[in-house]
């Protein structure tokens, strides 16, 4: 998506250790504006595909995925949390996911009230480098017996592993900008 | 506003220990059309204020404040977040806020890049109870040397001190609905 690669190479940084750091427009600072051309995109990306349910996982791909709904017949998004509050019903379904961001794992849940059988779920998150948030929406996904109908990613690092192994397990995965390659010295962003 | 308070009797539910469980369309499910109708009529409530950015803290803030953006000419949204991530710069505000859900303090900060003086800050919450989480975001923007032109909560328990306080100290904080009372026993809840 043009306008997304544009926003990472006129903003995005690159740091030491394969961090891309895009929080002026994604992930600290959001921009709406922005949010609304990328809930257009998937939409148009998806639009062959039956969604009832839109799930991310707190904090930043919340805002992508409210703007995103909008384009879905405002369809429930639903997060998943990282730590068991008081608030939640214990009555959740769990897994654990590792964060590169934050080098720890987490406990990630979802109240079982909003998640079904039958429900056909649009992941949506802001980043996908290995995989490990996603593969835990999907496997919350699995023990509620939803179906993972689509994945929508903002920014992919495509030179690291995970999105080529969820693709090959034949998930309809799009990500609107992939990352070939960044190089910290130079600044220089790459997009496959 | 009716909108909002109906759902709450519809949907909310009263837990012992004064929680209110609002989980199914504002906190952990989100009701964008909801949320679209409070965007609106923060726009509403605020329309002699000139906003230049919203403010929340994550993660059930985020959602509420990114679709509310859309009707304050998709200003910047910014959220707080809740602990020190690898990712962002060491160059931030820092405040300490207590969770009531959570029972227990953590770090809030925001970075010195999205946060600065001249700024007019629209400060978006889902709750309000005891006010720390906002008394949290007014110091960071104080320490920014930004102005809080206005505060927009969704729901406020006005049986606990933090709305009345913050009104005290002359900040225009406006709630969607407040709640005068409510019974963990009947279910019952009251708006003022």
């Amino acid at each position: 998506m043009k306008v997304l690669e544009d926003y990472i190479a006129k903003y995005g940084q690159v740091k030491p250790g394969n961090v891309l750091k895009v929080d002026s427009f994604l992930n600290h600072q959001m921009d709406v504006s922005l949010f609304n051309e990328m809930g257009k995109e998937f939409k148009r990306l998806f639009a062959d595909t039956e969604i009832t349910k839109i799930m991310t996982i707190e904090a930043s791909g919340i805002g992508i995925a409210c703007i995103a709904a909008q384009y879905f017949n405002n369809v429930p998004v639903v997060f998943a949390k990282k730590s068991q509050s008081v608030n939640i019903s214990s009555d959740v379904y769990a897994t654990k996911v590792e964060s590169f961001t934050h080098k720890k794992t987490c406990d990630v849940i979802v109240s079982k009230q909003y998640l079904h059988k039958g429900d056909k779920v649009l992941l949506i998150d802001d980043f996908l480098a290995n995989g490990c948030a996603l593969r835990g929406l999907m496997d919350l996904a699995n023990q509620a017996g939803a179906e993972v109908a689509g994945i929508g990613i903002a920014v992919e690092k495509g030179f690291q592993k995970g999105g080529d192994e969820i693709r090959a397990r034949g998930v309809h995965l799009e990500s609107l900008a992939i990352i070939e390659s960044m190089n910290a010295e130079t600044g220089e962003i790459k997009f496959r």
